[in-house]
Order: structure tokens, then sequence, then C-alpha cells
């Protein structure tokens, strides 16, 4: 019986195929930038597009909810029935700016196809998110006149401006947003090998800014009479680490749920796997790290502390014989799923403070932290997934945690605290970079996949 | 029969103070900028002005001499005769670049006087020196008809650019200059107080260059994984004191003279005109250092390490998730007079390097050391220097130690190994700045006390 009607929904995608892409790239003509404000109206112009889109598939209460920053698009089909499960769907309509521009072969909001690929921003990132998600519910409609669960949509619109008003909007809707299920619709399947990412790390920015002197000083007059703060900074950031890697900062592992057994095996099996995905984190590099802890496991499962940037004095060419005024640094603290951000950022500025002294000041020029998540990665509702992925892509797929960190999952997690798995449909092409495209073939695969987890996941008891 | 001599060539200078300055204006109207290469034709205007000159007051073996960079004026004036001792007189020709150009209120290389002051480019930097030396040798032997003791004068034309081919030049030259006494005639008085600076601190200048992966790397998919070159940065620095402001790099004080108890009562007498100085260095600042040591001892008299700059990664506004690649400092260490200033280098950059990993490299960009200094302050020359200050001014000068640098003090003290001390004629007026000036009034009584002393320094005995 669900075999059936998987086959007749996907049946019914691709039968329609050309039709729908005729209408997404209706949507992808939409400049829904989200973090320029002369955008403003092509996101509220976005918005609408997809609002009609709900209308049209009976969706209810469908709104662009107003927030601090852009709206957000929500809607409900609840018309399974009090007695089945909720789903609530998670992906975003807005897009990153386009520059350079003149990198891009052809215009970003003109949907172009070359070589199986469909180039326009927001192709990938995350309008194929949406889209992805209304087609999949489409087809189980029009093939099987409803749908076998409550259904709730949650597209934000300023998800690649950082979400900044989502924490409090999610917090103030607690009771529309209750659902059984989250899914997170933003990412997917970009190689012939599915992957599962089942968790992220949370993220903590801070800049810390140390002063002197009111001016720079000569170093001569002065030198070694007057406290430098450039000695300070690397004062404090010698103070993260020990001298193996472990973090110094007390406290700064607290909460953080270490790997299953099951799961080192699993990344100790996958090692090789594992690592040549690492090293798509930029130039070529050599493992390092705390002694005690393999590889996947120090950049996935436990936090770390990376200075991004430090900076202070003379920064020209040859010397220049000064005791700076002001030096400081950048850094980010990925905390592990179980670690409170707000718990772990105030131990990290509280280790920073105590570095004050009589003759120099320490600032916090910015302060943020972000949850980390820990999605299903076993369990039912996994297993619903695997299977949807391996029907569809003939393997099974791996399962890895992130060491990224995705804000709007942790916020979901924090506040409405429900289970949540993730179903993407992009296929990860250049994003956030000129040229990004869909790779139309493993799109339609997502699809299908999206069926397949749709149907799969009826069958198990959800909210129970 | 000194204080008639005195008298007349003082008497001598001032009836001729309009000629002479129309003069110097001659001199002060060549651009002999040394740092820049379009200016090459001007340096040789420049020293050829000074050649001239030289010729003109009766030296002998006149010459522009060649070295790897700009030529060296020399000249001799030994009629006082094999049995009298010889002064080697040092001042520089060549001038500082004069941009911003905009901010002069007048050409730099046209000079005008306004308000007592003559204002151009080099007039007190250091185009004072050499005509102050000239003007004192001239008034002598047009009163005299001869000078008490030989002399030998070795007027610049790199100072500006740091002296590169200096040290070699001297080092090959060292029976030419043969000497009992050299006078560095570069700096002066510039207030209603005369200072004499008789120590300067060698420098060495050291930039690290600290290299992890090949590019930077995503601070998400490999935090904690990867070694982070900043934190290498932050441990090196953080290496180079203790927490009391104690130099810990192994052999930093290798060497150092120590103050003598004399000198200790001296500058604890001179606390307030000291502390008073320091804060010319540039902004308001604590004091602050290495305990056991007053504050001018450990600005002038002990080594000190300061960072001077540093850098790596994202420099921008708000942050960026990035492990990067390189990150790397600059710093210059002062070193103390007793000090070897390769030596030093050498254990600096020894201890440095014992940071490299197997995972970064360790990289010195820049390299350069120069020597400290120790002249006279006390003896009969340091006796008739004072003697020749407190008959002009009527003041007692201050004998303080100099905690910046002159590189070519250090060179002469070090490979001609001869006494020095210093006899100006700049008044200090915004130096290497626009609109520097000398001021008139100041600039003869540098002179005359320029008579005074060279006339008290006959009636020691030198060379001994």
């Amino acid at each position: 019986m669900t075999t059936d009607r998987i086959k007749q929904a996907v049946d019914h995608v691709h039968a329609n195929r050309d039709a729908y892409m005729e209408r997404f790239y209706d949507f992808l003509r939409i400049p829904s930038i989200s973090t320029d404000p002369a955008f403003k109206p092509d996101i509220q112009r976005g918005a609408d597009w997809v609002l009609s889109e709900l209308k049209r598939l009976g969706f209810d209460k469908v709104s662009a909810m107003p927030t601090e920053g852009h709206p957000l698009v929500y809607g409900e089909h609840l018309k399974a029935g009090p007695d089945k499960p909720t789903v609530l769907v998670y992906a975003h309509y807005d897009v990153q700016p386009v520059d350079p521009l003149n990198l891009w072969e052809t215009p970003p909001f003109e949907p172009t196809v070359r070589n199986g690929k469909l180039y326009a921003r927001g192709a990938s990132d995350d309008k194929s998110g949406i889209f992805g998600n209304l087609l999949v519910i489409e087809s189980m409609l029009e093939t099987a006149g409803s749908l076998p669960f409550n259904v709730k949509v949650f597209f934000e619109g300023e998800e690649e401006s950082g979400s900044p008003s989502m924490e409090s909007f999610i917090a103030e809707n607690r009771d529309l947003l209750k659902a059984d299920l989250l899914i997170i619709s933003d990412g997917g399947s970009d190689t012939g090998q599915p992957i599962i990412y089942y968790s992220t790390r949370g993220i903590i920015g801070i800049e810390v800014l140390v002063t002197g002197a009111t001016a720079d000083l000569h170093s001569g007059l002065v030198g070694g009479a007057v406290r430098n703060p450039a000695h300070v900074v690397g004062k404090i950031i010698a103070s993260f680490h020990d001298e193996n890697g472990h973090i110094m900062v007390p406290g700064a592992y607290d909460g953080a749920t270490p790997l299953t057994d099951a799961e080192r095996a699993y990344f100790d099996k996958y090692e090789s796997v594992i690592l040549e995905g690492l090293h798509t984190a930029g130039g070529d590099f050599k493992l390092w790290g705390e002694p005690g802890y393999n590889f996947i496991e120090r950049a996935t499962a436990r936090p770390s502390i990376d200075v991004n940037g430090i900076y202070g004095g003379y920064q020209g060419d040859g010397g220049k014989t000064i005791i700076p005024s002001k030096a400081g640094f950048k850094l980010t603290m990925r905390i592990a799923p179980g670690q409170d951000a707000d718990d772990i950022k105030a131990k990290l500025v509280k280790h920073i403070e105590s570095f004050k002294e009589d003759t120099i000041d320490i600032q916090f020029v910015r302060q943020e932290s972000y949850a980390p998540s820990l999605m299903l990665f076993e369990g039912p509702i996994a297993d619903a997934q695997s299977k949807a992925l391996h029907d569809v892509w003939g393997k099974e797929p791996l399962k890895l945690r992130s060491g990224g960190s995705v804000p709007i999952i942790g916020m979901f997690q924090k506040v409405l605290g429900l289970p949540i798995i993730g179903c993407g449909y992009s296929t990860g092409g250049s994003i956030h970079a000129p040229n990004e495209f869909l790779d139309i073939e493993h799109f339609w695969l997502n699809v299908d996949t999206g069926i397949h987890f749709f149907y799969h996941l009826a069958d198990v008891k959800l909210g129970g």
C-alpha cells in the first residue's frame, strides 16, 4: 500500500517535471536578498510567492507573520485530524547577496540551465528546500487526495542574515508551532553518497579589545615601563589551551554529551570517508588535537576554541617602533550538544576578564551565542529516513555529526524541545558564491527521497 | 686666554649672523632626501655643497666617498699637528621625505622665517648639525687662525634611510677614521634646559610568521582538529615575559651593564623631570614593569621586548568562522649598553624557533639588529661639555640615558671603540614631520655652546 502511494506520487512528479521547473523559475527570479535593506520589497515578493503556493495547496492560516526582521511565512495543513501527529517543516526563502556580480556567467536572478545544472542564486540554498517540500506535498495531495499527517510550515526570511529575530519569534509562538517532529530542509545531498548530519555544534562568537595607553607610544622612550596590550592579547590566547590542545577555560566542557561507544565505533569504521569530507574545510592541513579523542570527535563532538583574527599595532611593511595602544582578537568557540551556550559564554567571558590589570582595560566588542543541536540518528524516525535514502539512492546513508553550527536548529531544540531530523533538497553547488547551481537530477532524487520519507514516516508512531 | 678666544669666536659668529643664515639657506634649498631614488642627484648636490664649504675652510682629503648607498662626505683638518689629539665629528646631510606636502605652510625647500623660527626640511635634522660645526670651525679659524686639535669630519648621506652601508664603511675605513674622540652632532637642545643623553639602547627588529594550513579553514568543519597559527602566535608572545614583566627569553639580559649607584641616585633625584620627558612618548599611559627597577631604569637601561604589531586571519567588522592559515607579529627588542646585538638576536630567534611544531611552520620575515652605545657622562671631556652648556645656558645640563636607539652611534662604538660624546645643533622642531623648523635663537646658543665646548676640550688631555 505504502509502496503504491509512493510510486504514484513519484510518477506524478516526474510526469510534471517541466511544468514544475517553470514554476520554480518564477520563484528564483525574485531577488529575495535578506542582508541588504534595498531588497526589502523583494523579500516581501518572495514571501508572497510562497503564500500563494500554500493557499493553492489548501493550507490554512497562511500568512506572512511579522517578526523584528523579515516576515515568517506560516501555513498549516491539519486535515489529517487531531488524532494524527503533526510535522513542522523548516526552510528559508531568503538568499545570499550576489557580489561579485561580474563572476556570474549568467545573471543570478535569470535561472539558466547548462549541462544539467540550474544556475541561479537560491537554486540550492534554500529555495530548493521550500520548493522541494511543496512538490512532495502537492504530489501526495494530487495522487492520494490527502496527507497522512498534519503539516505546519515555517519558512524563514532571514536565515542568511543570521536569524536575528527567530529565537524570540519561536518562543513567542510556542503554541502555534507545537508539533511532534521538526524537519529541517536546509542542506541536502550533493554526491552519490547520501549523508545524514545529526548534530551541530553551538557557536559562541566574541571579539575582545585590550586597551593600554590612549595612543601608540614610542617603544624607545617607554619600552619596558608600560604594559603592552598586544602582550596581554598573547597571554589571553595562550591561556585557552594546554600544550596538548585541551581547553583550559574553567567549565569549558560542562554539559558536553560524550559520544556513545556505538558512535565511536561507527566513526572509526568510516574514518577515511569522513577525512575526505573534512578536506573540504579549505586548504591542505595536518591533523592535530586533544589526545584521547579521534579527529572526528575533536572536530564535531568536542568543544573547540579558535581565534579567527588577531590585530593590533602596525600592520604595514617593515617595522615601526611602537607600543600599540590597542590590540584585539576575534574568536569562535564551538560547543558540543548538551552544552548551554549562554552558560559557556559566561564562563569564557569571565575567564577573559580575569586578565584585566590595573594598567590595561579589556572590553568585549561583540558577544554572540547559539545553541548546539542533537537530532535523531537512531530509532524509527531515523530508520524511516534511512530507508527512504536507501530506496532512492541505492546506498546506506552515512550518519555524521557536523562540527559546524546551524543556529536555527539549536534555537528550535532549545525553545521547543521537540525531535528534529534533516531532510534537505539542496544539491550544494557553489552555495553563497557566484554561479550557485542546483544539480537537476540530484534534485529530483531528493524530491523522490522526500516522498519516500513522508510515507515511511506515516507508518511510524510519532509523538507517542 | 681660553675665555678670550671663546669670546672672539662667539662675537665673530654673531657679527656675521645674517650672512651665515643666507649661506645656510643655500644648503636648505637642496632637497637631499635619501629615501627616494628620484632625489639621488640632489643627494649629490647636498654632498657637493658640503665639500665646497670644507675646501673653503682649508680641509684636506675632502671627498664624497662612495659607499654601497649614498656618498659619505669626508674631510680632515690636521694642521694642529701629530702631537695634538684628533676629534672626529659626525652629522648627516640627508633629510626625511616631505609627505604630506599639503600640510606644509611654506614649501619645504624654500627656507622661510616666521616668528623667530626657520622653516625648512632639514633645518633641524640634521643640516643644522653640519652647518653648526662648520660655523664653530670657521669662527675659530677666523679669530685664532688655527684649531687647537685635529678635526676629521664624517658627514653621512643615508641616516634617514637607516644607515644601511655605514657599518661596513666604518669597518673598511678604520684607519682613516682613527681619532681620540667622536662627537655626534645629531640632536640638540630644544628647551631652556640642556640635556645630555649619554647612552642609547640597541634594537633588534624581528617579524615572525607562523603558517598552518595552505589556506584559511572553516572553523566548524575542523575546529579542534587542526593547529591554529594564531594560537601559536599567542603562545610565543606570552612566553616573552613572566607575570611581572621580567623577560623570560634565555640569555636576554646577558652582558647588560647595570646602572651605577650614582646613576640610580641621580635618576631618583630627577624622577619628576624625567617622567615629564617620558610623556612625550605618545598618549597618556600608566607606568608598569619589572619589580626592583625604577621606571627610568626599565625604560632606558634594561632590555625590553615590545610587540609592535600583530596580525592574522579576519580583520573586518563582525566575525568570520575561520582558522587562519597564517598569523604573525613584529617586535622590537631594546637591548642595554654592554649587550651584543647579534648575540641577543640569535638567542631571541632560537627561543622563538623552539615553538616550532610538526603541524605549523615558523619563519622570520625580517631580522635586524643594531648595537647599543654608552657615551661619556663623567670625566674631563664630559665636564668640558657640561661647563660649555652651563656657561651658555646658565644651567647644569641634565644627564640622561635614552631608551631609544641611534644605530650609527652603536656602529661607531662597536667598530671603532673610541670615546663618544654628543654635541648637537638642532632645536628639535617638528622633526620628520611637516613644518620642520629651527628655533633661530636656540640655534645660535647651540653654536655658542659648540665654540665653548671645543675650546674647553682643547684644555683636556685627549687620547691619553
